[in-house]
């Protein structure tokens, strides 16, 4: 089965090219702007008391799909696409936790941005832990569990 | 511009009605069953290690869009979209936090499920506390800040 997808906004970054951008969030120091398309802005009422936003977005840059590749942070040891946030997926959906710094009209300031400047916006969605997290201490990260920082390129 | 994507699995649950489904994963007692399908199988490689994925799916059953809703944790006070978790968004994406107990062959089981019986999936991604977060400690949730659990029916 098929479904459409629309773009309901843009995500600006300093990054203009995949070389350039962190692989998370986590491991970025550059802010972002959010712009939601006018017609979607009645939506962002009260999201301004919440402190973490999760974005969805398109990889629009991204190649065609592999369900295995070399991550850059163990690349001799090819890992499974599900198990990796790569850009390569069957669906090109990208996702990021983002700090909201200010919310503006229809334009949404984070803190730290880890996407390519340009990228199209499907969905932003509250974080919230009381909804996701049960057992948060037991969280366990399989392959990445000894990886602390992001590798120096 | 609009996208497509495809359905790469389907979610199994025992909640056949939205009326029967909890609101977040984080409210349910009743585990859950991801069969992805057989040709996507190789990208679960590796993924047995994680504890928590991040499933996104297509919320087939949400009716016409709306940008302002009644949340069952405050009705009275409508809200933006966006800062809910609700059904009827721009795009019909739907994302839960789920914890694995485990994999066998193409078919993941989680220890709690929300979703609706035969949603179909469209991506799983690992949680990763070090991509996603830093300063978890401050996040804020907005008008939730004083709701703890979910609300009798």
């Amino acid at each position: 089965m098929h479904f459409e997808i629309k773009q309901i906004g843009t995500i600006y970054s300093p990054f203009k090219k995949m070389e350039e951008a962190p692989i998370q969030p986590r491991f970025s120091d550059k802010p972002g702007k959010i712009e939601v398309f006018p017609e979607y802005k009645e939506g962002l009422k009260d999201l301004e008391g919440f402190s973490h936003i999760i974005l969805l977005y398109y990889f629009h840059l991204a190649k065609e799909e592999q369900l295995i590749i070399r991550p850059f942070m163990e690349p001799d040891k090819p890992k499974g696409i599900f198990a990796t946030r790569y850009n390569k997926r069957p669906n090109k959906i990208g996702l990021s936790i983002c700090e909201i710094d200010k919310i503006e009209n229809n334009i949404i300031y984070v803190k730290y941005i880890d996407v390519l400047d340009q990228t199209p916006l499907i969905d932003i969605k509250p974080l919230v832990p009381l909804f996701d997290f049960r057992n948060i201490e037991k969280i366990k990260v399989g392959w990445l569990s000894n990886k602390k920082e992001r590798p120096k390129q």
